[in-house]
């Protein structure tokens, strides 16, 4: 078994209402230092093998179902264990 | 400045119906080898400087807004750039 990431973040350039709302929280909790939020999504598969067919896969999975292309962006990434 | 990550998953225990969904939709399109799904969040914040005091207040602000803490794990670490 193997655990592959799926990252899928807004692109740099479209507007992110989620880490704005979140950014505009924190100094009313208190919270200063964080100049920006951004927030996305994450993904965990867990696969038989993350050998070379089953990542290409999942980069098409990831491409379709998992993110919003036009919007946006994503990475893959197999979790190595500590 | 920094960047620093937030991941936010369900605990394990917890059912997760968004990972459920994406997991029940994979073989209807064709993509098969995936044998579980969990979806969480993911926060991007930048800061001046990722030092030990900014760290301790990422920490209470995943622990606090980011996360629920009855039925989420949240990690924090500083990304590195390649």
């Amino acid at each position: 078994m193997a655990r592959v990431i799926v990252d899928v973040m807004p692109k740099p350039e479209i507007l992110d209402p989620q880490g704005k709302a979140v950014h505009g929280a924190l100094p009313r909790l208190g919270f200063t230092g964080v100049t920006d939020v951004r927030q996305g999504k994450r993904f965990e598969l867990e696969v038989e093998q993350a050998d070379e067919a089953t990542l290409a896969e999942i980069d098409r999975i990831a491409g379709t179902l998992l993110s919003n292309p036009v919007i946006e962006d994503y990475t893959v990434r197999v979790e190595v264990d500590a």
